[in-house]
């Protein structure tokens, strides 16, 4: 077992996920943790353009914890979305901005959640509040995730005070957030040196709920007939994940980061469900247009939940 | 269904959920909410001393909610010791200091929890952090609850959170916490007027977890020979809460405030998970004694839920 706290995210992690775990590592060691920010999966290609800017180096991956190992999650809760070996691990805090499932400790313990756009809002506000001072990088650590997450403030998951923090964030870091996020959310929807197969595990969410067992994943673009004119490999990729996962149903959604619109493509033997939950037809291709939707956590989930 | 955002505790309310549901309500008034603190239950005779001496009246009782209700739930999570007809409202929030189970949700929220002796201890850290005023009325109801969860400060849930709060309300209350705690506390322990059954439900905590279902009850006293006298009419109680509840085990905490010493009554077919849990035989009044064991949450929860 290892002494230091460990701070990670989710799985499959984001920008938000990357970010909040060094930024909550910082907070923790000046609360007098002896912490680590650690993650569970590759960098995706957003989040390296982040650490590029930065020139900072990724955290140490890991993909298993050990028995008594303590730690501290943020971004996520639910155990599909975390660490092996979490069941025996010691959570001592959670940071997270998601809706509360299949968590549960023997415990007391530190959980902090908002219902904001984005967990390093919910760590500016916990800096704030415990006066730490938020320097530069972590300045523009805590910026990179709200403009991913809001994609720019956009999202209709984005709240006041994520516009709050980011227009704060602007200052310290000395930063055009506008100029800076558009360059980064591009870099992010460079899928061109991806297998459809990496395309699909890129933000994918594994969900068990109501005895269906399905996965919703994302890919951000800026021309969804880019990412569409692959689609006969990224089917093929969602169904051997539905074989190999045993899935109910596998929803594959690609958003038009530019237009707000997202193109989604549904396969499985549930896959009815996706029409009943958006009250749309698929059509000759598994597909459908979302007019509107971004937001895989407020759009997207809660309809499919309740037509589960 | 209530306009109104309505905020209360656990059921079997004790001193630290019904105070904390009025001290919540003052902050979500605050912070623009439309909010009325309601109870699952009767006040207990400590609370009723605390009412008595502030000379102000116990909230609205309710059992259910409605569909859609809006609710802030403080003390608790867990679906069992919550409201009726919860899995149907709307959580918006919740303020707490005990473990999470059995609680999940389709959307985000404000969840809150700190591993404190008491709600009203993250309560007065919330009233800091939004720089809301603590009158002295809301200081005499924080103060009451942090005494009664922590007996004083003398509970091992006791944190050095709840120690500082605790200091503080005492001068913004302008009172001698000690010699108020001790008339609230040993108010709290004259059960002479209730039947062994109101005794039994009056701190009862329902568990369901890895298939087995059982109640945890505590009372505490100034002297475990007196609450012990009764005996026998408490045993005929449990039993009958048993055969009611089809519970597999029923364990009464008789908790002495002075001396810190809890002596125990466990029956059910499954009692001998508390002679494994607390690594002791139960004597042939089905009891024993438990050295130095005071908290419910730190104490006695935790080793039982290890040996089910």
């Amino acid at each position: 077992m290892e002494n230091k706290v460990l701070i990670f995210g989710h799985r499959n992690p984001d920008t938000d996920t990357i970010c909040s775990s060094i930024v909550a590592t910082k907070l923790a060691d000046y609360l007098g943790y002896d912490a680590e920010a650690v993650r569970l999966g590759k960098l995706n290609k957003e989040t390296e353009y982040v650490f590029k800017y930065l020139g900072i180096e990724p955290q140490r991956e890991i993909s298993t914890v050990e028995e008594g190992q303590k730690i501290i999650l943020v971004d996520h809760n639910e155990a599909s979305q975390s660490v092996e070996g979490r069941e025996g691990a010691e959570i001592i805090a959670v940071i997270d901005h998601h809706r509360i499932a299949d968590f549960a400790t023997t415990s007391p313990l530190y959980y902090i959640a908002k219902p904001y756009g984005c967990t390093a809002t919910v760590l500016f506000e916990l800096y704030k509040q415990h006066n730490v001072e938020i320097d530069k990088e972590t300045a523009m650590l805590m910026l990179s995730a709200i403009i991913s997450d809001t994609l720019l403030l956009k999202s209709p998951t984005c709240t006041e005070k994520d516009a709050l923090a980011l227009k704060q964030l602007e200052k310290i870091a000395k930063i055009d957030a506008n100029k800076y996020g558009i360059d980064m959310l591009k870099a992010g929807t460079d899928i061109s040196s991806f297998t459809a197969k990496e395309v699909i595990d890129m933000d994918a969410k594994l969900f068990s709920e109501k005895g269906k067992k399905f996965v919703v994943a994302q890919v951000n673009t800026a021309d969804i007939d880019d990412v569409f004119s692959r689609k006969e490999d990224i089917s093929f990729a969602m169904e051997k994940e539905i074989a190999d996962k045993e899935l109910d149903f596998f929803l594959f959604v690609i958003t038009d980061i530019v237009n707000t619109n997202s193109k989604v493509i549904a396969l499985g033997e549930d896959k009815d469900i996706i029409e009943n939950a958006f009250k749309k037809e698929l059509d000759e291709e598994d597909s459908m247009l979302l007019e509107g939707v971004v937001s895989r956590k407020k759009q997207i989930v809660p309809p499919i939940l309740d037509n589960l």
